[in-house]
């Protein structure tokens, strides 16, 4: 493959220039064994399972082979240390996860209904995931790091912001790169500062990776061709589209486009799916792969994700992705 | 049984003065079903379970009749649901349990170790249990209660003092009663102002209910007749020394005691015998029971808690622990 072609390029720093860094929550899932509405009766539950959404795409990004590291907090208990085993077992660098004396791991109780919508009982807001904040240790990680992953679901966390504010500055100073993934509540854009802070990502970031609805209120414009261009009017080079079971598609400013088809597989958790895309395509960009393959590890690694309970279970290694894509069928386009 | 027998005799007001009312915190407890330490991998779970030690005191006391009250606080969550609709259910007045929109409901996870002991990670102190306060609400109740039973676990929760203090001084007057069962970690008594309260409500506890060691703790002497006569020595009139699967005993201010032999049970989880005892036992007492009586109801009630998964589970109304004592072996004392 030449090494000018559109797939091939990337805005996104070398992997060698220090490592991909999230910020945000991490957290312990429990989820139910059977479904039904909420938790109002003992039921029969398993967990803890690591999560968060930066966490779990931290470690997707680590274990495809990318060097990652995350900026987080957790507490003085079985909790975090179950989240920071799992992280630092799979290679990312925790150097930068403080721990909270006064506040617990934060939590996420999870139970299906039969008709596949979710009931959650959370603990985030008054937990050790909210008390992140720009330590040394976060500056330090930040200083040697290439390329900055936000997830929306930072914009929920207060302390969150002020650590990505100090990251892009700092990153985009050291030549690195920015990547944004939308996911975030849509009633939160309501609050002007979220929009705005919203807003910038979506301004600066070299690549996006929005799913569904999210490519139009990122583009704040309806229609696939409309949102993409307008995306592309700002400073993105690089939109990765997740379409879950449709799999996923690759777009350029020059407007060339790439469509992956997703991997037919038996779905038991969902949760997670477009997390571990977002770690194994960054992974993959910055390690220098061309889009196409970047967006069949990215598949890869969410279907695979979602064919075991919890949510990064099923994280898998690049010779783990490499089996599953040589053994999985793909779903027709 | 005559009237002016020490059995029948209590200086605890009687039912009709208005409800038992406890102050402190509710929980959910979630239990690991196999045995070993800690949450450090995902295990099978079964929960949430309705807990907190001055829940299960309440919710026992009403079951068995008892008129029953508590001031608490819960989140806005179902976790907070699925215990108040347990104690509306088994008759408790949850006019006064608060709801949170900020903190969730307070949890605990327990997992049993193969020697017997208890891994634990918590999350009161930044839960709902920990906004307990003097609300409008606990006022009200606290005005028309008849007796305040103090639990130990409440001096950890940082509101719980002033609502205690407040209920002292207002169920006195009213010519009500007052228990303690200082269940507390010794830890918390290195701090004066706990001491302090602490030997605050053993000075001016009609009934105390300690466990074990409790009483040594309480008394500030060694030996069991010397602590005993210590106590006496202040408020109190009337002793229940719980003894786990050795019963218990009755020792009044006039140097009488009886003992009571514990029932023969396959303890299935030992959480929450202590609460039941004492829930059982104060209501008997308070609906005029002779001690004897109000001794094998708490000893019923403690044991067939045992035999059930979950805190307060097995908490039995009248007509249950009947069944219970007509069918159960006595252990031999």
């Amino acid at each position: 493959m030449p090494s000018n072609d559109i797939q091939t390029q990337t805005r996104l720093a070398p992997d060698a220039l220090g490592p991909t860094i999230t910020i945000g929550e991490i957290l312990v899932e429990i989820m139910a064994n059977s479904r039904g509405n909420g938790f109002l009766e003992p039921i029969e539950l398993m967990g803890p399972y690591p999560s968060g959404a930066p966490a779990i795409f931290i470690d997707q990004c680590a274990r495809i082979g990318g060097a990652a590291g995350i900026i987080a907090s957790v507490g003085n208990d079985d909790f975090g240390r179950i989240n920071v085993g799992r992280l630092r077992a799979d290679g990312a660098d925790v150097s930068a996860i403080s721990e909270s004396e006064d506040y617990p791991t934060g939590s996420a109780f999870v139970r299906y209904r039969e008709d596949g919508s979710r009931d959650f009982v959370f603990n985030i807001a008054k937990s050790a995931a909210a008390q992140v904040s720009l330590t040394s240790e976060a500056k330090a990680l930040i200083a040697r790091s290439g390329h900055l992953h936000v997830m929306g679901t930072a914009f929920a966390i207060p302390g969150a912001w002020e650590i990505i504010d100090h990251a892009i500055g700092v990153i985009k100073e050291r030549g690195g790169s920015i990547s944004f993934d939308p996911n975030l509540r849509k009633e939160l854009l309501g609050q002007p500062q979220t929009r705005e802070r919203f807003a910038r990502l979506v301004e600066i970031a070299d690549l996006i990776l929005p799913s569904g609805e999210e490519l139009f209120v990122a583009a704040g414009v309806d229609g696939e061709a409309a949102a993409i261009q307008a995306l592309f009017a700002r400073n993105a080079t690089e939109i990765a589209l997740k379409r879950g079971e449709r799999g996923s598609s690759f777009f350029a400013a020059d407007g060339s486009r790439i469509d992956c088809p997703a991997f037919k597989v038996v779905e038991v958790d969902p949760t997670g799916a477009g997390d571990c895309f977002g770690g194994a395509y960054v992974a993959c960009r910055r390690l220098g792969m061309p889009a196409n393959l970047a967006l069949d590890y990215g598949n890869a690694a969410g279907a695979r994700n979602v064919t075991v309970m919890g949510p990064m279970e099923g994280a898998g290694s690049r010779a783990q992705l490499d089996t599953f894509i040589a053994t999985t069928a793909r779903a027709i386009p």
